[in-house]
């Protein structure tokens, strides 16, 4: 076995819930807050934690609106972000085709 | 996107360290404690704390013995452990497929 794809895993992306983001991110421009909880069952306590680990890395921006006068917050992702995310995929399939083929 | 896979991710696989020493496993019919510690590049007491998490969980069991009159211990996958993977590398297939197609 090639222990490399394991150890290149991008730890931030990789806790779960973050994982699941990122993927929600990954196929849109950007998505509110509000859309992201609700679809991902999260709290707003969790939510928030996570989406701060992810603009601290530099992966997810986060802009704050009104709409109807209320506030939204919107996520996207950034560059860095769709990087790092693509790289994360490109090295699970890596581990899939590894486990998948012994 | 369905965050279905995402959420059902074994927390006790999912961790890269463990992912790796039950990818190695699932490889072999056992492995000695020593030629996984050198193929993953972790430290004795890093292996340990990896093993026994996975041993709580049902997933590895641990088999001590001499060999040419030093101790030697080897790991290898239980069944539910081989299960537990199996189901595993499904989901992150999924997730890769997931994200690959969007």
């Amino acid at each position: 076995m090639n222990p490399q794809p394991y150890l290149q895993l991008d730890r931030v992306i990789h806790e779960k819930g973050r994982l699941a983001i990122m993927s929600m991110l990954a196929a849109s421009a950007e998505l509110s807050f509000t859309e992201m909880r609700d679809a991902l069952g999260m709290t707003d306590g969790n939510l928030t934690t996570h989406i701060r680990a992810l603009q601290q890395e530099g992966y997810v921006s986060v802009a704050k609106s009104y709409q109807n006068r209320r506030p939204l917050t919107t996520c996207s992702l950034t560059p860095a972000g769709r990087r790092a995310f693509t790289q994360y995929i490109d090295l699970l399939e890596k581990i899939v085709r590894q486990n998948k083929s012994e």
